[in-house]
């Protein structure tokens, strides 16, 4: 922040900008993007940054050719064309919505027009997006479920948006329990527009929703007139089982909005991502449209449209893959379930049942993503990672940002995404010596 | 918009959703975007878009690979490291922030802190970015020079930011008027915040701000504690005189943020802008950081960070020239300046001086830019465009579409920005003839 103790002039109080930047659930967001550049020598169990391993440098100039030539040689366009197409402003919703909505098919089942997707500048957009839409009224309010991701109650802060969280049991959200906070909210005179859930290793908790669950969210969802904003990142990274239809897949009534990211199953650096918005919205005088075509009014006044030569990297690599980004992944897939059980091996073996139960240490068992909580005997905040870090070289993440109504503050994250095996088992010993010492010390 | 007559289930109300979605400014930039598609046979003034003339598709590979190996090689990065640079996540405020405040340096005698730029998805992020920051509450009031370009007016809409249109004069904004518009603004209630306004060039008017007015407008600023928020977009494209100074160039007391696109000195395609924002901002404790840095956290909530391949291509671009933008221009120079000539040229071959009085049509003579307006003898709005484009196969804009506050109804602004010299000459033939045909009707 280099020269500001110099300034001349205009001086701006924080308390007069907008209310969010004091808010510590963007405070939270930037902490996370940066803690790990703060201590670059420890082992981060922080980010959900997906592996490098798939990704050499030069497969960009590939993707990006993959993409011209599927303009120029399948679909016959012009040198003049393709030119255009990426050098230019373009379709507001995007250039590979025919794509993406062929992929959704082959691998989520999941059958929409590509006029119904809007390709957004990451999946944030999305959620932006989709919020900015959707709430209209100050009593219109946004479920989440909690702990919940902070980009999505971010978004809703920076648009003034209300949220009520719905605490998550071991499974995710539980369908009664949203029932219930449906019927608080409008009690308290709010109108409840939307559910934000991660129904498959969800970011943070790791829990995922049963199908019985699912349906009986969508049920709920008709009966109370609610709209579902599925956000399905990790689906593709099952560890145990096999993977669970989305919520999308299963929607009968058009209620769920699916909010997708290629930032784990393709690339973070392309900042690509969409959502499906097939429901249909009547004007003043009957007209119809889609609510992706609304959706784009709103793009138009954020981004204009997303990178042209990000989408072409992306509509590359679905290309590549035949529109089967599963099948693509199936590496990443293997990669990331040997790591979750690297890690839940680790933790068995650095706290074996009875220590466990001692010191006051247990977590949870996901069926796959990145993700897991570990519950331990001491407060989990920012002091204890700046501890944890400096001191014994072991990064991860305090689940109290998660919880807007307050909880998780004897919780950690840890994700296993970006590690190594070799680097998980050294940082789970480094993790149980952090924990071993502090609980020492809150007996003391 | 396929199979929305066939949707089952949930039906959404327009009036339901925000209210922005039934704004006639968010409905124009979608007209705008999209009427060159409806009419393509038609010769178009009326995007604002860039000449292609001077790129090719391989440039793209070139410019990455020209970015990669500046990484590499100018700053001995590892393999690794440039492809976690390529791949992952990234800084929120971007990459390529040093190489954008070395350039405007070179170009725009700016000198800031690469920490005060905020590399953002296209200048429409930047003005997102700002508004949300700096308008906190109801009666925080945007004055913005009228007519607008209405990115920032629709993106004031998307936050409820209460807008006052000032007048533009010949010169455009007049400081004196600007004076006036704070002044009746805190009269109303409001709390003038930040003027926006375009120096050079302005979208749509053409005008340009004297270098008096300029420096009035900062002074103005500093007395009334305005901030002005500087879009310079088509600084460089200077048909007659040499360019003048920007705000923020003359800008003593940090009072500007300066805006800025490489979609008309690059390419569009890309979705690469910045936001210089080097005011200082303290905390309830007396921290202090950089607006940047509370830029950073909105912009973390809205796309993450800057798509990483799009700024290493502006990035490779940008080294390529040396960071001097202006001078690997000047061929981009030379065309605007010859076919906003060609323009005007043939603007006086079609009317000349005594038909145009007869007629009732008149036009402005910008000093550079892609824009000029043309004062016609009937209504020019979206009935009569498409008459001009299907019976005359001719585009223009509404002038209209850019006034808050009514006004424009007679006049049409033209774009020459990505039409060949013959293009123009052809389309102002049959503009003529719209004119001609339009203006007899209007007497019968």
């Amino acid at each position: 922040m280099g020269d500001i103790t110099t300034v001349a002039g205009r001086t701006l109080a924080l308390a007069d900008l907008h209310a969010s930047l004091t808010d510590p659930v963007l405070d939270a967001m930037n902490f996370l993007n940066e803690v790990v550049s703060r201590f670059p020598e420890a082992l981060s169990f922080a980010p959900g940054r997906p592996s490098e391993g798939g990704f050499a440098t030069d497969d960009l100039a590939r993707h990006l050719r993959t993409y011209t030539d599927h303009l120029e040689h399948g679909l016959g366009w012009s040198q003049e064309r393709v030119r255009t197409q990426l050098f230019q402003y373009g379709r507001t919703n995007g250039i590979i919505h025919d794509l993406i909505a062929r992929t959704l098919a082959h691998d989520e089942d999941i059958h929409v027009s590509a006029e119904s997707v809007v390709v957004t500048t990451g999946c944030q957009e999305a959620m932006l997006l989709t919020l900015r839409a959707l709430f209209a009224r100050p009593d219109d309010t946004l479920l989440v479920s909690s702990p919940c991701y902070i980009g999505v109650t971010g978004a809703a802060r920076l648009l003034d948006i209300a949220v009520r969280p719905v605490r998550e049991g071991g499974d995710g959200p539980d369908p009664e329990a949203v029932l219930e906070a449906v019927r608080r909210t409008r009690a308290a005179g709010g109108r409840p527009r939307a559910l934000y859930v991660v129904p498959d290793f969800a970011n943070p908790s790791g829990a995922s929703m049963t199908l019985a669950a699912r349906e009986r969210l969508l049920e709920i969802a008709a009966q109370e007139d609610l709209l579902i904003l599925e956000d399905d990142p990790y689906g593709f990274f099952v560890r145990v089982g096999s993977a669970r239809p989305t919520l999308k897949a299963l929607d009968r009534e058009r209620r769920v909005l699916h909010l997708g990211s290629f930032a784990k199953t393709a690339l973070p650096g392309a900042r690509v991502g969409y959502v499906v918005a097939d429901q249909e919205v009547v004007g003043a005088r009957g007209e119809r449209t889609l609510l992706a075509d609304q959706l784009s009014k709103i793009k138009s006044m954020t981004t204009v449209n997303t990178s042209a030569i990000s989408q072409a990297v992306i509509g590359g690599l679905l290309i590549e893959s035949g529109c089967r980004l599963r099948e693509a992944n199936a590496e990443a897939i293997a990669f990331y379930r040997a790591n979750l059980n690297t890690l839940l091996g680790e933790l068995d073996r650095h706290f074996p049942a009875e220590r466990r139960r001692a010191l006051g240490v247990d977590w949870n068992q996901p069926d796959g993503g990145f993700f897991l909580v570990v519950n331990v005997p001491f407060i989990a905040d920012a002091k204890a990672l700046e501890d944890s870090a400096r001191n014994f070289g072991v990064l991860w993440t305090p689940m109290s940002d998660f919880y807007l109504e307050g909880g998780g503050e004897r919780q950690l994250r840890l994700s296993c995404s970006a590690l190594t095996p070799e680097q998980i088992s050294e940082g789970v010993g480094r993790l149980a010596a952090f924990v071993h010492e502090r609980a020492a010390r809150s007996h003391r």
